[in-house]
């Protein structure tokens, strides 16, 4: 059986929107029935029509979404949250309400206070909450865990993660491109630019891949485009809860970068690099030995990347392979919550609520540090 | 409305049966409604269940699918056969004479008469037919072709094509391996072992991308495992109708690739190379100035290539999203059909029964070539 | 008339000797004829019999060889100073002072008074001074500065520099290894490890390259092998005279990296990225525009990475040629000296005096900021 | 004591003289004290007194030169001919007369009579003659062939050469441009054009690194720019003496390409992969393990790349180094002659005057292939 799934936003040309469907399609797990794709009702309507999804099931809004669903017999069971950030804590609030699982967009608010609130609730509600820090659905980024968790780095010394990216080098938002306007627009985006976007992707992959924790930082964040409101460029440096060090660079001004994530980690032993452009290789250096390179679907790679290899070595595999592991993983999680039986343990990786936190929290500590002149934060909870 | 679709072979398990059900998912264009995914009656059922067919749409043959499909209301519009290639024509047939497009995995037949035959069918019938060269789906595929086709090159000189892989390096048939017991066998792959399954692929990218026809060629083709009954190296040199020269290489016992299909196209005025494994670049040279990467999604890709992407560059779209090309193309196609309508441009990339009877030509001259001593062989047809 | 060319260290063994005489020699415009090869008198003999300096011509020590050498009619006009960096300063002393021109090793000096007191020598004597950050005599370092020189990439925003080795991953020192214990040890190296050995070349290069000052700098500075006495890592943030923003990163325990000296400069128009490793290379990547790897003698490349090209496109040059170019041009500034005439304009890159005492300045204050717990530390010379 | 060493061609401006020049002087183990630099007499002083030869030894004619330096006591021990193809006999042949050792430029003559003739000679006065295939000096190909040579690869299957550069795309020719002009005269250079010029190299490197011979082959020349007498382009197949199979392209029509020579040869154990432009590099894959980069200088290099290597890993040595083993080696050879004793194994790899021969009966053959129409031509010596 599918699962049933809604959307919240998404409608027609939000490029992040289908990225959420196609992930939700390729494994044929989920079934897509309702939605409020946009806060406009026409054009949520023409969303659900192109969609297929029945027109009584194509709301004007996520509230009443929440309410109606919540009361029908073959109401949705998850709900996907694909809005921009200050509109990921009320909806994702209003289905835990109505007993739905949540798969929420990162950040996952744009303020502490929301993302409590929702880690809190789902604790209370014993629901599943995913957010989509979807570079951990890659298989070469699972094979990177797996090996750092097996042992096979040593002791971890050094993590070097940058992600530049170079389409908000020019003032972008002036012509009202809308990806750009609410991403630099602080009452939409929340106080982080380039660091929400994709600075807490790269923060997720730091701790996803190498099981530390960061437990303080240094920003220095800046805004290259005259007149820009949210940082266009932030340089960090980190400290790790085993001594560990590393630094952080993530830029939206970076010109001759796309999609330029990349993770470095070094331990006394071996080191590995993983590079998002050209995800299906993962790059392995054991000191005193020449480095390997470790291909998606290759003898060398592990169980958890193999859970998620779909087609042979040598035929790619990308960014929306990657994005329907996180969704194919949740399902596993929602269908073992209703046969009452315990998750498969790779299923497990998906990102949950609490990392959405961790990731809200990595935006406050950065922009206060940097606001402080540029000084080391603390990332520890407080008690 | 989704086109109703259906299909021969890929039964649980069958690699490329996935592939298919994952391309034809991917855009939302198609519903599998109907199967005969396996010889064996039980695992066609068993797999129709798995897919999400009705029970009574599980056939135990293809001959009874076509004859019921052909006669309901409700009936497959289309249907898919993945099945190993000597059972490719018998199907193809069968559908073709029920009035349904086809979709046909490579090669076409494994003799040139039953070629010939589908393809006078086709025309007879007035249906549609692909044949699944899924490498032609690549956006940076279609890229090269267009520049090409826009004389951003010159006049082409030199066409240099290979395709090695490893997976063929030992005796693997021995073990009973299922993928390497058909593609070794004759009686079920036809003449043409690494030729045929690979080396199909390389020759109709070259026309494919180049819009050049070969004219004739020079295999020496050998089998290097021993008691192996299929070539598993084949070495050829092209000879083009413009006077271009260029060699192909396909090769499965090509130790440390895994599917390094490589294309390099010289002109006189500026080159290209697509390499599979990292398929969201292309190389591109001009004489006398640096030489450049195009990237999918980059501002200097073009129509052709925009048409098949779906997310921005820098995220990568692979294997899976360039086979859903072609489905997509097909549905189109389909779509326009039923509309009484021009099929969008772009969707008639897909290649047709005629590209597939060429595939059956090439390998039909390189065996002759080979067996003959490695002599030039004409492959132009005869009139 | 070749240039006589004298050395202190770099006796029989030494690699950096090598390097040094193979720079000399590879354009000819040198002759090597005295020496004080090592402190052991005997191993100095044997030295200058293999290098075929006359028996009288080795000395003792450097400061009979300032002496003698400097009464000499046929007397080195130019000496090389190869030792361990606490042996810089007084050999630098004593040639200058004896009217020699000094090619001296980086870092100039293991403490600031010391580099200030070689300066005013230098300014008070009117002699030449060369500081071999070798890594400036790239011909594609060179097309780099030329480029950011002429605008070519509009207003630098970031410099990402980056560092990492591999080779003291472990306690080298421990094993006696000759190049690990002086370059860990305080008393011989300063008080830089892995900052005073390649940190001070990204440092210079920077500078060279981007032709920005950096005004402050924060470090963390650590040593990942028990017991080590001097950093082994060191991450930097960098803010520059303009504006900009940059992170440094260098490396002796980065497992897998042999000598991965790399710099990436983004600016609002373009950026350049070059990697030692590949030095023939230079990406240069313009905002819109699809990237480009300028080479080596090819056809964009301009006049100051012509006038330190040897070999045509495609034919690698590498480190020897880059260290050979400083010795070149240093010829170049004597020869012009000697002629009363104007050095050519590309022979001025060679790194002064004053370059050599800005890396002294940057090893202070990085320590000083490392010590302060990683606070920003101003860079700017007091006045 | 340095080797006195007189060189044939290669006056000022020459490029080859200039690199034969830097070669030689690299290790310090040759003195240049004559020469015929040009056949202009003028030319041929003003070169001499550039490159600090005596104005006695400044000669008009190699005549003269062989016959004055064969009675001088001081006269030369071995002489570089660097003068175009059709001047590499006569002189050869005049210094062989007068007993002087012979660093000969490739191809080593026009005809096969003329090759023979000089093998005969050198047989018979027992003096040295090395041919400047130069790529055999680099580390990683004699890492290549000393791994293949133990067996480290199994039995070869498949030997893929190619040698695209993009310089003679157009008519250079007619522009009078140097280089250009000779290669493609018949009379200057023989009768291959790209085929001799580079084919030959690359013949040369398939039989140094596999230590296979190739037994047979089939080539399809062509001269793509109107009008050019000598071929810009070839195609070509080969069997070896073992089974193997492979192919050689070489082309100097193929945009894109600076000096693109690569080797990789596929045995039933494990391939390898050498790309001239990345030298440092050996790319090496074992059936079923991951694929390693192996580099000059690094734990895995084997004794024949570390006799070669003069700098440690990741500083990069070039094409200038490369040719220097050469001239290293065969200084070992002479050494080794006049001393009486056995030649250290290493110097022996320097290709010999059976190498040249074998690379003009290369040509030969080659072009009678292609005469022929393309057909399989015998590559064995006659008994």
């Amino acid at each position: 059986m599918k699962i049933r799934l809604g959307m919240v936003g998404g409608g027609t040309g939000a490029l992040i929107g289908d990225v959420h469907r196609i992930a939700a399609r390729l494994d044929d797990r989920y079934e897509l029935v309702a939605g409020a794709f946009s806060s406009d009702p026409i054009r949520s309507k023409e969303s659900a029509a192109q969609f297929g999804v029945a027109e009584d099931r194509a709301y004007e809004d996520f509230a009443t979404m929440a309410q109606e669903e919540h009361v029908r017999a073959d109401g949705i069971e998850a709900v996907a949250i694909v809005t921009p950030n200050y509109l990921h804590h009320a909806p994702a609030r209003a289905f835990l309400e109505a007993g739905i699982h949540v798969i929420c967009d990162k950040p996952l608010t744009t303020c502490l206070q929301d993302a409590r609130e929702l880690q809190a609730l789902v604790e209370e509600t014993g629901l599943l909450f995913a957010v989509t820090y979807n570079y951990s659905g890659y298989p070469m980024v699972r094979q990177a865990r797996e090996m750092i968790g097996n042992g096979e780095l040593g002791d971890i010394r050094v993590v070097q993660v940058e992600y530049p990216q170079d389409w908000l080098s020019t003032d972008l938002e002036a012509s009202g491109q809308k990806q750009a306007t609410w991403r630099t627009d602080p009452k939409l985006a929340g106080a982080g630019g380039s660091l929400g976007d994709i600075g807490t992707h790269a923060f997720h992959l730091i701790e996803f891949v190498t099981g530390l924790e960061v437990t303080s930082l240094l920003a220095d964040l800046h805004a290259f485009v005259q007149g820009r409101q949210l940082d266009d460029n932030a340089q960090m440096l980190l400290r790790f809860n085993n001594g560990a060090r590393g630094s952080l660079w993530a830029s939206q001004v970076a010109v001759g970068h796309e999609n330029g994530l990349r993770i470095r980690v070094y331990g006394d032993h071996a080191s590995l690099e993983w590079f998002q452009e050209q995800s299906n290789q993962l790059r392995y250096s054991v000191l005193g030995e020449t480095p390997r390179v470790i291909t998606r679907g290759c003898s060398a790679a592990g169980d958890s990347a193999n859970a998620v290899t779909r087609i042979p070595g040598g035929h790619p595999e990308g960014f929306l392979e990657a994005f329907a592991n996180l969704y194919r993983d949740f399902a596993d999680q929602i269908q073992a919550l209703k046969n009452q039986q315990a998750t498969p343990g790779n299923a497990n990786l998906v990102p949950t609520v609490t990392d959405g936190l961790k990731g809200v929290e990595f935006v406050e500590k950065a922009v206060l540090s940097s606001t402080n002149g540029g000084v080391w934060t603390s990332l520890e909870s407080e008690p």
